[in-house]
């Protein structure tokens, strides 16, 4: 049986010992976040100390626990942590996940000598996930990382597994704002036992999970790992940050997780070679997955652009060509078109069509967006809003709440009219403290947008590069409708 | 005389005729939203309808005001310009703000032809700002873009000429948030008469000015503008960025402002033969300026590394290297006094120092920026500090504020304490709509950091990238301290 065949019970365990549950350290608290996040099954804790923490009784070791243990959590320092699975197996517990710190990644001989204690022990057939990670966010099966005890409940179409713990936590917590629902988050660290190369077979499989995300330094079977991102890419996308290729990073990514990061010329050949979508930062690898959820695959390169005020219009068109995409010439009839809707100074009906100002009366946007959406030539529209303008009290272009609700509303009609993919540019306002609850609504308004299918972010190059690589995905599988 | 001692009267105009004053169009309002900033100069409003308007008496003509009249700002539709300007000059009117638009941009040959005819009237002794442009920013001579009448009223080091006018506009309103405070900032447009050397002429000279931005689609005068670069940036940094050089962009140019925005490596060239210093976004542009008027000449290009987490540090590497910036690894006594100030698991000792956790308490905190700023190799310091944590109520790691504030105050201190510049990356903590509170808290901290002279930015990535500005830019004037 292969090592991905054995992970439910790291996923959906039915107990778990804790190794080291203690108030007095930040994983030591494990048992308590994983109850505050709602996990049902059976917790258990194990400690030389004290006789009750979290209102859990304490026992000294997993072999003491009266009842069978499906999974343990282990938390102790390095040195104990050979011992401490060494018990696991006489218990028969079938997965582990190692949050200590103090193995290969210590870049001493004995944390590799310590490291190597446990791929043994995994090798007698328990499942370890780590060490020197942060764990397992699994909604489903009750997990959370640490700290996670205020992560959403609800299960996901997006799976990230990512070799930083720091990152997990970030994207779960991020995702929070942007409406990301993830099925599975594994922070896998110094991966002595199950890799990246596991987990992405176990995601392939998963039923839960619809898009694949990946912050890599260095995956420990380079053959095997680009064999199963070549497979799984045309049925799943397969979005990898890989990090740490610079000189200085690679050296980090070393001493982090005892990863070698490889060479720049492998991963391009690698992303050259599989319909893997490569991102750059945590940010993009989000907007990426947001992108694919959200946009159908009919989107195209071919982007009309709608926004106000000349100079965003170059921004714009320079954000358009270093990602890729095209924005076609408009012919006479569209542009005498557009300029019966537009007011005569300060506009232009070229693509981008500049609408002259931030914000414009409802009708004439909506006006504008329809113009564009039914030309042939144009797949994808990228339209900015600047609601700032609106939600600012105090502004000359001020409008009320309502009047933002119309231009909200405008776009939404253009996109089901038309069924193109609308992509919303809703820039930050500005810095200021007194900008909080102008952001606020901004905010606000962006999830409006998500519950109805429509992608916004807050920059033009985020909003390029999300639709770049959407399309550059489904143009490599071939998947075009 | 040279056009750029001409200025004066279009900075500092002891009176204004608003020819095209009206409520019912956005650039008409520009008598209130001068009056509304607090131009303490005369007003005069010309239309030929009405006999009133924002309180001012309507005059059909400049011709027909009875006193003398310095400037003017110019309204009306593009193919009246001509004739106001004639009048102007019969008025002996010395500079005039064309904010008009539908000249040389439109690509057809009727508006340059008009353009051409303001080229004629500027050649009699007028100076022009635009035609399509959004105007001047200047808080010393009482005067404000549109729209802008809430923007800050003190002056400040800081110039910013823009082809663009929505960027000098939403440069200037992000600047509130980041305390930047600007000399003047010009939206020029078409620049049919004072163009970018006329303005880099004048700032150069302008004791206002320590700083000079530009936002630049293409240059009129290639040979002058490369010479007063070349003069200038040593004396006073010129930051520069440059747009339209991908295709898409230089077509938008064109049809933005008319002009030919050349070839990247004509740009090349010049960012290689002066001081100048070249940025890619209006992000990065006001990231520099405020690194260059925070960091002091001893800023150097080995930063000391402080952050929590590990694979944020891979990120901060990667970023580091990918800015031409250096991390020089730390010795073994350093390695052992970070040892000791740090818990045993989850840590790094090396250089980027990993704090193991996003945040720590504050002796920790200190101590370990101490260690690091006490190091010869160090020149600059870069620490990340996630008080979104802090700030974030529920969360297992929540302190109060005073927690918090222990933290800055370690910055603080450390920092007067070695002399060497610390630079705070300071991330958002997320997007959520009801984050918006513990984001009010985060701008308090950047701001409470500014006001103690240190730089504060959300990102890794725009921290390197500022820094590394900086250190180039005084590695090419040879001024190092």
């Amino acid at each position: 049986m292969d090592k991905a065949s054995q992970l439910d019970s790291l996923f959906f365990p039915r107990s778990i010992a804790v190794v080291g549950a203690t108030n007095a350290s930040f994983f030591g608290q494990y048992p308590r976040v994983l109850r505050e996040f709602g996990f049902t099954g059976k917790l258990f804790a194990v400690n030389t100390k004290g006789e009750e923490v979290f209102g859990l009784k304490v026992y000294r070791s997993v072999t003491e626990i009266p009842e069978a243990v499906e999974a343990a959590a282990i938390i102790i320092p390095a040195r104990f942590v050979p011992q401490a699975l060494e018990e696991c197996l006489a218990k028969g517990i079938k997965a582990a996940q190692i949050f200590s710190s103090g193995f290969a990644e210590t870049g001493e001989e004995e944390g590799r000598a310590l490291e190597r204690q446990l791929e043994e022990k995994a090798a007698r057939g328990i499942r370890l996930i780590g060490p020197n990670c942060f764990g397992i966010y699994c909604p489903g099966g009750g997990l959370t990382l640490l700290p996670g005890g205020d992560f959403p409940t609800e299960s996901g179409p997006v799976a990230f597994l990512s070799q930083s713990g720091g990152h997990a936590v970030e994207l779960s917590r991020q995702a929070q704002g942007r409406g990301l629902r993830f099925s599975k988050v594994v922070s896998y660290g110094n991966a002595c036992d199950i890799d990246e190369s596991d987990l992405l077979e176990y995601m392939a499989r998963d039923p839960e999970t619809r898009i694949i995300t990946m912050y890599l330094e260095g995956p420990r079977e380079g053959r095997r790992f680009l064999e199963l991102v070549r497979k799984t890419a045309p049925k799943k996308p397969v979005i990898i940050w890989k990090a740490g290729l610079t000189p200085l990073g690679s050296r980090a990514a070393f001493s982090h997780t005892a990863s070698l990061a490889g060479e720049e010329a492998i991963w391009d050949a690698l992303f050259k070679q599989t319909a893997a979508v490569r991102v750059a930062s945590l940010e993009e690898l989000a907007d990426t997955a947001q992108a694919l959820l959200t946009l159908p695959p009919s989107t195209g390169r071919r982007i009309g652009m709608v926004g106000g005020g000349g100079g965003i219009s170059v921004a714009a068109a320079d954000a358009c060509s270093r990602a890729g995409l095209e924005i076609p010439p408009l012919d006479g009839q569209v542009r005498e078109k557009l300029a019966s809707i537009l007011p005569p100074a300060g506009t232009a009906t070229g693509n981008p069509v500049d609408l002259g100002a931030p914000i414009v009366a409802p009708p004439i946007f909506e006006g504008v967006l329809e113009t564009v959406a039914a030309v042939d030539s144009v797949d994808t529209i990228i339209a900015t809003q600047a609601l700032f303008y609106v939600f600012r009290a105090g502004d000359v272009l001020a409008g009320t709440d309502d009047f933002a609700q119309s231009l909200l509303d405008a776009v939404v009609r253009v996109n089901e009219r038309y069924g193109k993919p609308v992509v919303i540019v809703l820039p930050l306002g500005g810095e200021e403290v007194e900008m909080a609850e102008a952001e606020a609504k901004r905010r606000k308004a962006r999830d409006w947008y998500r519950e109805r299918g429509i992608l916004a972010l807050p920059t033009l190059e985020r909003a390029t590069r999300a639709i770049a690589n959407v399309v550059d995905y489904y143009d490599k599988v071939g998947k075009r409708s």
